[in-house]
């Protein structure tokens, strides 16, 4: 059960070149990318309508993807553009995906193409700004989307499966809040007079502070549909404000979640850290990247196994504690949307 | 839906020793294959009446099939031979299933035994002649047998599977005229005054003629259900006849294809060539050999997805295009002779 | 279909760390097992009540274990104990399941805790008494669990699947003779005046006898619901009264076989050999275990094939030989005491 009607990153920019096209199953549909030759992205079902080969075997030859069975040109629109030796108009059209590149990923839409709305991706603003860097990746989960929401919006989670790196009890004694703006769910924790966990340790070097000082620590997770989680995190030395502390007090960061279902049950799952200072620092975005998947890498076994376990007990009820509250509240904006897109696809069918 | 009452290579000759049994399922049909004491190939269910292991785990000794778990001695015939301190008059048979050895292959015949007729093989010259030499594989793949036979009766595909081997832009510049003559299917293709790919520029190396000559080259595919594809191929120095010039103005062979079903979507597909230049040049066999197994190798991918995308979408439609007029006709010669054998196994059961 | 009301080895003893807990799913029901801060071991289902999560991921800290998910700690009685922050007293519990450590094993009673009864356990003089010295392992086969008891109730097999070890022809040609005393089953074969196979050659050589002389042989196998099958086997110095010839003129041992269904078609499958000789000898236990390992791993295969081919043909009676007898009484008790299980099952329900 995931939305359609809504825009999901399908890749991040790097994953696709000039000349060799993407497959990727989104949502339960298996898609294919590639970029024309202006290097413009376009997306269509990953079926040849010659004779089902998927057209990610292919090869894109001067902007065009062009079928590696039996050399069938797919249009950017879903419609064949030509193919050797054949009148090509009458072939039936696949289905092509609403696609845009946006912010270092490529976006798609899987469901009503005529619904879709470049305005709807959220606006990110340390994708634009030369204040920010960024570094990420890419995992594959077979678990369900929202076990990697709930995952994300209680990070008590951190003192178990990341003891090393991120955790500390400190998160488990300092409840946290949550509140719905909207579709958005915020869940707040602040902890003040600690000392920063390894990660943060790095991180405090990587800005010229102090490691062992005491500092406030924040972690402030953003719930958005239809299953992104943007994180505000970090550490200022103790006293100055916290999250408002100024930049030399503070190293802090957006811990970036790009969460797409493939299936049901398994997800591409996009990871990613902005950080606010010394974003010219290179080889810092690269310590930061590889200790953060490190860290996320973590998450895998007890995910899947999480999965396993609901799978062979379905009809369990899980508990809903008070730091459960921001997976919960997610819940509820994603049950209100699919009811919403389910009552509009079924209005748009009745008519 | 494949046709039961006919013979299916199950093996390569070389496949199956004096001493171990071979077990390879056929026709969604587990079989256990093995030697008698005087060479002669015997086939049975893969299934020890004892306690069901299965028999190809055990050994022949003396050119009896003993099972691998109690000692079990299987006849050619289904029934029991003996079995220590026991007396194996009432234990139950399990099918024999008739079998030839002829052309350098075992051949099985999955159906009615009563039917089996050992001058309904195909009659292959090749395998007979010193004047021909050749060299083969075996490949299992996870597709409907169909398909493979769509693959080889449609070579249009080798421009782009096949691009740095046996394809060039001139195959599918040359529409393919099909016909067919009774069960068999016909496609045939001729090109002129071309250069000829590598793989042919090998072949004409190895038959001492100039690689770099312009040249004729031909395709002529015949399907033979049950699932048989012989392709004559070659290239001969432009202006020579094609096809029909004299032995030393050309390079000329037979692809051979014996496409087994294992399952409903898997097959063991025995490929080879066949030719009639240099036959006694065991290091041309070697090298044909090994060329032609890393170009058919590129088919394995391709048609695994293709199969994988088709099940996906089981209600779609595929094109039927002149290029595809071989797998088409192929499909209707075995389509009648699936519902004559439904119908002749309908009638048997009646009566 | 097992007996569930009955105890079956869950792991050996040295399987489980004073920190680490253990998951193992035994009788399809997914378990975790750990050791509470004296040592003790408890189980519990492998599922915290909080949010589905394995508690085999977890840690075991002053012998309470932690989820490694968010911190709860489960209780030997499956109750939650306590979670940083959160009142639990209103957690719903999961199953404790009955376990007692004994005989260097962990045993687990599946079924109703209220039924179980630590007296119920088999007493085992081998594994108490200074006389005698075991070693053995642990396989994980692909097959029903009545599968390895037939294996072991009929060693006829040795002379095939373990030719070159402890099989030989001798044992095809005593006829063995099956009784049932209550709900056990033994089935014995005695042979005279043979030589020893290779394994108890080794066997000879290690209490000092010459492994060249004339041997009597003996093999009384005795199955004990739910599935385990002991095997007193040995070797004595021809007419020296086989089985109970002194200690100095014979090698003698238990082979001993614990089968624990994990599911319908797997089991857990610990091995091993209880011998009355040079008990001190850690060498010699050492070199036997290895031996042993070597043979039974013989049988995965033909065991997991045999199961597959089953599946394969649910509607084939198999045959019931003499050799068999071992293992059809065997299944006459089971049968007897499920039917007994489902009755209970029933009244318990009606009331």
């Amino acid at each position: 059960m995931f939305l359609l009607n809504t825009w999901y990153v399908a890749a991040s920019s790097d994953e696709l070149s000039a000349t060799r096209p993407l497959g990727r199953r989104i949502c339960n549909q298996p898609m294919v990318f590639w970029r024309d030759a202006s290097g413009k992205v376009a997306a269509t079902e990953d079926f040849c309508p010659h004779r089902g080969a998927p057209l990610s075997l292919g090869r894109v030859c001067e902007g065009k993807l062009v079928c590696g069975y039996h050399g069938l040109v797919m249009g950017c629109d879903g419609r064949t553009v030509s193919m050797p030796e054949q009148r090509v108009r009458g072939f039936p059209p696949v289905k092509a995906y609403p696609v845009i590149e946006r912010y270092g990923f490529i976006w798609v839409w899987p469901g009503d193409a005529a619904a879709a709305d470049p305005d709807k991706i959220h606006h990110l603003e340390w994708a634009e700004s030369p204040e920010w860097a960024y570094g990420g990746g890419l995992y594959h989960i077979a678990c369900d989307y929202r076990l990697m929401v709930d995952n994300l919006m209680d990070l008590t989670h951190e003192t178990y499966v990341h003891s090393d790196s991120i955790g500390q009890p400190e998160i488990d004694e300092a409840p946290p809040a949550t509140r719905v703006e909207g579709d958005e769910v915020i869940t707040s924790r602040f902890m003040q007079n600690i000392k920063a966990p390894p990660f943060w340790q790095m991180a405090m070097r990587g800005n010229g502070l102090d490691d062992s000082a005491d500092v406030d620590r924040w972690q402030v997770c953003h719930f958005v549909p239809p299953s992104h989680v943007m994180i505000e995190v970090g550490v200022a030395l103790a006293g100055h404000g916290g999250i408002d502390a100024p930049k030399d007090k503070k190293a802090s960061s957006i811990v970036v979640d790009f969460i797409t279902p493939e299936t049901d049950t398994s997800i591409h799952y996009f990871w990613g850290m902005a950080r606010r200072f010394k974003p010219e620092d290179a080889e810092l975005t690269a310590t930061i990247r590889a200790g953060q998947g490190k860290v996320f890498g973590e998450d895998l076994q007890m995910l899947e196994q999480q999965q396993k376990n609901l799978l062979e007990f379905p009809g369990r009820q899980l508990l809903m504690l008070n730091i459960d509250s921001g997976g919960v509240q997610s819940r509820k904006v994603l049950e209100r949307l699919l009811a919403a897109e389910a009552a509009a696809s079924a209005a748009s069918t009745a008519t």
